[in-house]
């Protein structure tokens, strides 16, 4: 069972490859938010988001004879392209399963850093039946999106720079899709006081449904902005968050496009959606944070700038 | 005349109130500019542009008996909400001209930080006029954009952080209007080698024929997707630029906008095209800078998000 050795010892492996990424702050948001906010900036981290860091956990554990049949997953974006990246530092090859809707801007990242792109049907069978014909065709070693103990690891490293970076943390806010993130996260606070709340889509509210049950939700038809968090909670991921969380709050997309327009004009950086959805869980739940010291993670960062969701303003 | 105790000392009076702002760099951008770039991020500055030090500085001098008058100015934008926020920080009102044609984003954040706003003609002599009878009316302290020793002295600041924050440069790039950044720059690098390069629209080229012609042009009709740049180069700024420019290098709007999207989607951050046209101008003439250290100003962030120019990318 992966635990906060595990996270610890993940840092040590991936620091020389990716970003010790900043924190931001800013006065008018903490006044809107009638709290202390701490911003951390994985829009910032090496293919713009913080799955570089389990991508880069999982493809350093890969033993030498595993190494050269290269790996493959499936994604509808960043992961896809952080394991694209992840490979090429160890010269291998990446194979990447990717939804027919993903965005464009996040297939061609993929691309960019010389994966092979195989589009599916945007449903978690069919990327699992595509993923596992590439497999057994090539061989390749098969890196989960988020159901996985090395995944989780390099995940909740974020978790331990933030307890360096930002003292006396009261809280902490964690979009929530596979829940690598979240439950990562959650290791990673180990033996804190910190509450940590995960923010997931009111479209996409699997998570919710599942911690609110005890019992984790299949059956799911995804549908918000958050592209990065349509995925289904793991399998492994369910307990860690279930057994740790504080709660798991909903945002409305409006929320989430809101929250992002207060976080592109004050901090003057570009975050995608799922990112966003942090601050509008916040916002939409002030009384529960009111005069904290409260961490939200900004996941991301790759956004179509041909499409920003601007003109749908509240 | 202004010089660099001048900056020194205007670097100590500020210093309580903006911020050092942070050196970006990216991998890929070295690569694509075949040289070591350091990004200054005064979009990470209050008021989210520069246009904060040399205000701070001019108003922290007003005696106290010129206070109560309040400051007045005429500006597209930054320098109006800078001049503001400054006027704010010591309790005293703030009167702001502003062409009909500056953007919305930048009224907005004018009237945010509780000036008077007066619109005027998008003309030189009908902002000078409107100005001057605002100041005929209230007694308010005139406090010009860029043609002004404490404004110079204060923009200069961004050239004393810069060669601490970076090492060796070889060469700065830095936008000019009124030129009150570059003449301040010019004069905080004073006795060190970096050349330093003016970069100016195409369509707003005052300064670059009046450095080539000896003489200072005052006939501009200045057209440019870089509302910040649109001004005439000032009397004072002039003769400090004639004497220690490298060269002012002209960008097009298109070579804006492709090098405002690299910035955006590869430093994730929120730069306004006078900002962005540092990076165009290095791009245009990659052999002067080939293996080069290079420093480049991105002056601000106040940009209209439901408007961006990406459309338009080549």
């Amino acid at each position: 069972m992966v635990d906060i050795n595990d996270v610890r010892e993940a840092r040590e492996r991936i620091s020389p490859y990716i970003h010790q990424t900043p924190i931001l702050q800013s006065e008018l948001l903490n006044e809107v938010a009638g709290a202390e906010l701490f911003f951390k900036c994985e829009n910032f981290q090496k293919v713009g988001a913080f799955k570089a860091r389990g991508a880069t956990n999982a493809v350093q554990l890969l033993s030498s004879e595993d190494l050269p049949r290269g790996v493959a997953t499936h994604s509808s974006g960043n992961h896809g392209a952080a394991l694209a990246w992840a490979a090429s530092i160890r010269n291998t090859s990446a194979c990447i399963v990717v939804p027919s809707n993903a965005k464009q801007v996040k297939k061609d990242a993929i691309a960019a850093y010389g994966a092979e792109i195989v589009e599916c049907e945007p449903t978690l069978p069919a990327r699992e039946s595509a993923l596992h014909q590439v497999v057994k065709e090539t061989g390749a070693n098969f890196v989960p999106p988020y159901d996985d103990e090395r995944i989780i690891a390099g995940q909740g490293t974020v978790a331990l720079e933030m307890l360096e970076q930002m003292e006396n943390l009261d809280a902490a806010l964690i979009p929530v899709g596979g829940g690598g993130l979240l439950a990562g996260c959650l290791l990673g606070f180990s033996g804190s006081s910190i509450e940590t709340y995960g923010i997931e889509p009111e479209g996409a509210d699997d998570a919710y449904r599942s911690v609110a049950s005890g019992e984790r939700i299949k059956a799911h038809s995804p549908d918000s902005i958050c592209d990065g968090l349509l995925t289904t909670l793991g399998e492994g991921n369910f307990p860690i968050i279930r057994d740790r969380i504080a709660d798991i709050l909903l945002v409305s997309d409006q929320e989430v496009i809101d929250a992002m327009y207060l976080l592109w004009t004050r901090l003057k950086i570009v975050v995608e959606p799922s990112s966003a959805i942090t601050l509008a869980g916040l916002l939409g739940n002030r009384d529960l944070f009111a005069g904290k010291r409260v961490g939200l993670v900004l996941t991301g960062g790759n956004v179509d700038l041909k499409n920003l969701p601007f003109d749908q303003l509240d």
